[in-house]
């Protein structure tokens, strides 16, 4: 298997954006995305579109892709439509690398996009309740009648049983917000950015106790893409090496998926959350960063808190974490955040991000969470890069 | 890139299963690929789960792979939902080759399940209407207001062009019909089993002219699975080595995607379709066969029809067509329908047809076509197999 590199990425603005649609925003985002890597259409042989709900939001059932490059010289090419609810964008550069590695083709084009803000709130609601198990066990879960709150009701579960396992307070997600905010204040292309205080956070509306507004990740609008092509093809055009050294899918199904993955990964690459300089993690809730902490391995288990707690995970920390302003300031289109998170540490990698750069950042990663099943995410994607000279 | 085997197949009775879910009939499919295999769970590395309208069917909008597997060993491996509309199953199919093929995995599942029949019968109505261009122009498609002449508006477009184009006459798309049926009474998995005459079929219930209901597929529920591993790992298991010999996913951009793939897949085989010994074709009208007929290569354009009256695609011709009856007679489960056409020839390629194996074949292909964008279909995925000794 050959190496492959992040050859271009780009992104749209994340935000309340109704009117846009799938299509517009992923259009912006591949255009950006080929500006990045020097390419243009004709250089890509073939797209992985990840998206979750559209079917759901703008009644786009089946071949949401096509439908959103139709027209775009990119229409032409092969495409696979891929769905694993908020990990979609993830696990379509994950195929779109495989597929690089394997020399099958040499260059690819993921994009992750969502709209999810729709004139008619129910659309996103039933989205988001058909992500439980209404299949299996053949009736909703309960929870009450929001987009936001369906969701959250599960991070709430998950913030409850941080507090009594390991003795932090409601003040340690403030904290986790306030963070990721202060970072997204130098973000451009995030939805929130104005700093809050860890008061004003815990001082805002409850949306499941003890989640308050600005600890659950807003409903938004965005699309990401990603250029993955061969190291030889990178090199020839001259492009920083932004290299895969590891990305691991794992199921849910015993109950660690980000442990799991993350493992898998740094075995791969032999690495471990240590050696990373940049990370990204799923804050879909301000509980989720925390526990990831101890997920990936760069605290024991139940010291994430006090992590946040040292300034080690903010930007000028020995890890920052989320320097894009994660979820919860970014914003979460579902199907797009994957890409945006590596949106992020190719930017970084590549010593682009202007005021929230990480001076000298070399490794990074990004952990991808998608769906809920029993207690956990159906499954994570996590990969690990590392800007080669 | 490796040799891929296609290790063990399965499939449900294809028919009208409305109470029986996603869940239920890929567990089926599965346990009967895994017996084919010899294997059992614990040698699958990966699943690629192909369904199309789920999300609008059973309101099971995301992960509806990691949903049918929950609680199933094979829910425990790292899974990707793929849709490509009536392509799902065959483009879940080159996914999971492609990694076998590459190394990445050494056995993969391949699944295509869908659940079209409902108590609520405006369900798959709203999902044929999803996959049409909405999203693109704002407005839905004019179409009659039924599942099946939704989807039959543009294939009666493609018969009227059919007749006017090439001389040909309703009677051509009867036989078209009367010939899958006489193979699907032959096909115990098969949905509609009792031949019928050219004049009962041109004398049934027009459903958009000048397609009768016997020409166009039946709204049909099911699931098939195929398993796939190195070559390596199939002869160690003893098993019938049918390889992959060729794969191509061709966007429909250019009018043409049928062709398209059908071109490629053969120059990456160095055959052609007068090689093949069984071919399964995407019948989900009659006409479309006949098309086929001249877009793989089988006959020169317009001639279909005639290759048709001469018995050549009929069992015991030379290159018979659609032996399991096809779309038209096996059903059209969406999403289904691409590993159902692979159990097909691996079952011929097997040997294992019974009272419809075609003698001594030993090369064949399937065309599965998915989405319908500005003419043509969205995509097409074209495979060729080949037993080998």
């Amino acid at each position: 298997m050959r190496r492959v590199v992040l050859a271009g990425v780009g992104m749209t603005h994340f935000g309340k954006q109704p009117g846009r649609g799938v299509r517009d925003m992923s259009l912006e985002a591949t255009d950006l995305a080929l500006r990045s890597a020097s390419m243009d259409s004709g250089d890509v042989d073939r797209v992985y579109f990840g998206n979750a709900i559209a079917g759901t939001v703008t009644q786009q059932v089946m071949i949401r892709g096509q439908v959103a490059f139709r027209g775009h010289p990119l229409g032409a090419l092969p495409l696979f439509n891929v769905e694993n609810a908020c990990a979609s964008g993830g696990s379509a550069f994950m195929l779109a690398i495989e597929a690089v590695a394997s020399g099958a083709i040499d260059c690819a084009l993921a994009v992750g996009a969502e709209q999810m803000n729709h004139a008619d709130r129910s659309r996103a609601f039933n989205a988001l309740r058909g992500s439980t198990d209404i299949d299996a066990i053949g009736e909703a879960e309960p929870g009450s009648m929001s987009a936001n709150s369906i969701l959250m009701d599960y991070y709430a579960e998950v913030a409850r049983r941080y507090l009594d396992d390991y003795g932090a307070a409601p003040e340690d997600f403030a904290r986790v917000a306030v963070k990721n905010r202060d970072h997204a204040a130098l973000n451009p292309l995030a939805y929130l950015r104005t700093p809050q205080t860890v008061e004003e956070v815990l001082g805002g509306r409850m949306i499941v106790p003890p989640l308050t507004l600005a600890m659950c990740s807003p409903v938004t609008d965005g699309a990401a893409a990603i250029i993955v092509c061969s190291e030889e093809r990178a090199r020839k055009l001259g492009l920083p090496i932004v290299a895969v050294r590891a990305c691991r899918n794992a199921s849910g199904a015993n109950g660690r998926p980000v442990f799991d993955a993350a493992r898998g990964a740094f075995a791969a690459a032999g690495l471990g959350a240590a050696d990373c300089d940049v990370i990204e993690l799923h804050d879909a809730a301000a509980p989720a960063e925390l526990l990831q902490y101890q997920e990936i391995g760069l605290c024991g288990e139940g010291r994430g808190f006090e992590l946040l707690r040292s300034g080690a995970t903010a930007l000028g920390g020995a890890h920052p974490v989320n320097v894009s302003g994660g979820l919860l300031s970014r914003g979460h289109p579902l199907g797009a955040t994957g890409c945006a998170q590596l949106h992020e540490i190719v930017t970084q990698l590549r010593g682009e991000a202007g005021a929230r750069q990480v001076e000298g950042a070399r490794i990074a990663m990004a952990v991808n969470g998608g769906g809920w099943l029993d207690g956990a995410y159906a499954l994570a994607i996590v990969t690990i890069l590392e800007r080669l000279d």
